[in-house]
């Protein structure tokens, strides 16, 4: 089956769960509000990818395991959209969960998806017990305290930060965590393939920076030139376009050089290859795979 | 080790995990500030006096469970209080944490809190692993949609809402999580031991109802009638003070009588019969034990 097919259906079963019969009718609205429908899914893509360059012997945990990144995402833009951080208005080119549900229902939708990732990641490792401990640590790891999303987020209220860390926290630990619980998802060991998750999270940074910078509103869905306007750390800022654009070609071909020898190698380098022109702005992308 | 000992340990190890080198110091003060110093711990007490009458053969996977179930409930009393909800300037006798650190801070405290308590059970149940999706799911479920505590504040938002299902959800959930998660953790079947959870929760509800009712703001270190003047749902406006008594004494008697035969059975029945007399103001305590 296609992987954007399982990972819709992933998510869509776990959100189900959530919708049962006696739930909060709003929340459960507001929850499938949040995570349908999505975006570009690159996270949950990444980590089946993986999988599947694995071997992917159990696809119900993998199948779970890229829902439960993809979920934790969701509750990320929910909770960073809410007016204590940044008050965005809008999310995928319609009202944020708090414009459409009130804040109330999307601080609780955030929190109840945190919970229904952990969740669904569970009831597939059930099947799989000796995975299940280390591929809970390893998101828990990419979301939580001390170097996951949501420290990333708490940078944004320190007085200095490195940016590096910055980055590393609110962006790459995801798609870390992608790779990562991909290889566990199969059982594989996942250290030989951090290294791909973690350039590929500081190349989809630095593109976010890059279509900032340049896109124009109607593109990708958000106020251009939020991150410079906000004071952000901005690869853009830092290099120059010219320079952004050089460092995203380097972070791919690294990316692309990481993959360890596996069955799937070859066919997971062409994917990196092919999707990393589609992380910028139309007019740009043929400048990624030159 | 007394019980109330390990809870502590256990809570200082999961909290300490968060302050690693590297984490954002004021969301890792934050953090420990939301769960230190804490309540009466009544939830991790019932999940480990139910593991110790089951035999508690897994000490550490215990104490994890009744840290996770402290955890979460340090979490929802952060969210709860922020401005979008109860707008509680004080919790425990000194300022909420948005007060203390900024709704932001707080935003993210109580989302790192839900992290951290399942990665406190993972970490543990990486040496039990038949054991942890079990416990994930039990604990995931009385958090999270469709009927866990994060539900049940989100029944608050609804127009109509059934008391029942709101209380149930609001503080049984996590009640029946602590006596069904020490059974799990302790190798035992939790199904039988969800009866004194729901009772215990339903007591504490009432309780709470009654000390909101009466017991002066020195006494439990928030506003006095608070639930009351903001047309919440309680057991003292729908049964006077001397029914809501009346029905407390039966919640416990039926919680005693409710505890299965084990090892352990008339150690617990003696705690729950102490335990339930601290559990209104002093002036009415010797009310529930007649």
């Amino acid at each position: 089956m296609e992987a954007l097919v399982r990972i819709e259906q992933a998510l869509d079963m776990a959100v189900a769960y959530a919708e049962a019969p006696g739930a909060p009718p709003q929340l459960a609205q507001a929850m499938r509000y949040s995570v349908f429908p999505g975006g570009a899914r690159i996270r949950p893509r990444l980590c089946l990818a993986v999988a599947h360059a694995c071997g992917d012997d159990a696809p119900d945990l993998s199948n779970a395991a890229a829902a439960a990144i993809e979920l934790f995402h969701c509750a990320s833009l929910v909770h960073d959209d809410l007016p204590c951080f940044d008050d965005a208005e809008l999310r995928r080119g319609r009202p944020s969960v708090h414009r459409a549900f009130g804040e109330p229902l999307a601080v609780l939708a955030g929190d109840a998806l945190i919970v229904l990732a952990f969740e669904t990641l569970a009831r597939a490792g059930a099947c799989a017990p000796q995975r299940l401990a280390g591929l809970t640590l390893t998101l828990a790891r990419s979301v939580g305290m001390p170097s996951g999303i949501i420290a990333g987020q708490a940078w944004e209220s320190e007085p200095r930060v490195s940016v590096s860390d910055y980055q590393r926290a609110k962006t790459g630990s995801l798609f870390v965590a992608a790779t990562a619980a991909g290889a566990l998802a199969a059982g594989a060991d996942p250290a030989p393939w951090r290294a791909l998750g973690d350039r590929l999270g500081e190349a989809y940074q630095v593109a976010d920076d890059i279509g900032d910078a340049v896109a124009a509103e109607e593109d990708n869905g958000k106020p251009v030139g939020r991150d410079i306007a906000l004071g952000r750390p901005s690869a853009v800022v830092q290099l120059g376009l010219a320079g952004a654009m050089e460092r995203l070609r380097d972070l791919v071909k690294g990316a692309v050089a990481s993959i360890p020898d596996c069955q799937g190698s070859d066919e997971l380098k062409a994917l990196v290859m092919s999707e990393s022109t589609r992380l910028v702005p139309k007019q740009l992308s043929d400048r990624v795979a030159a």
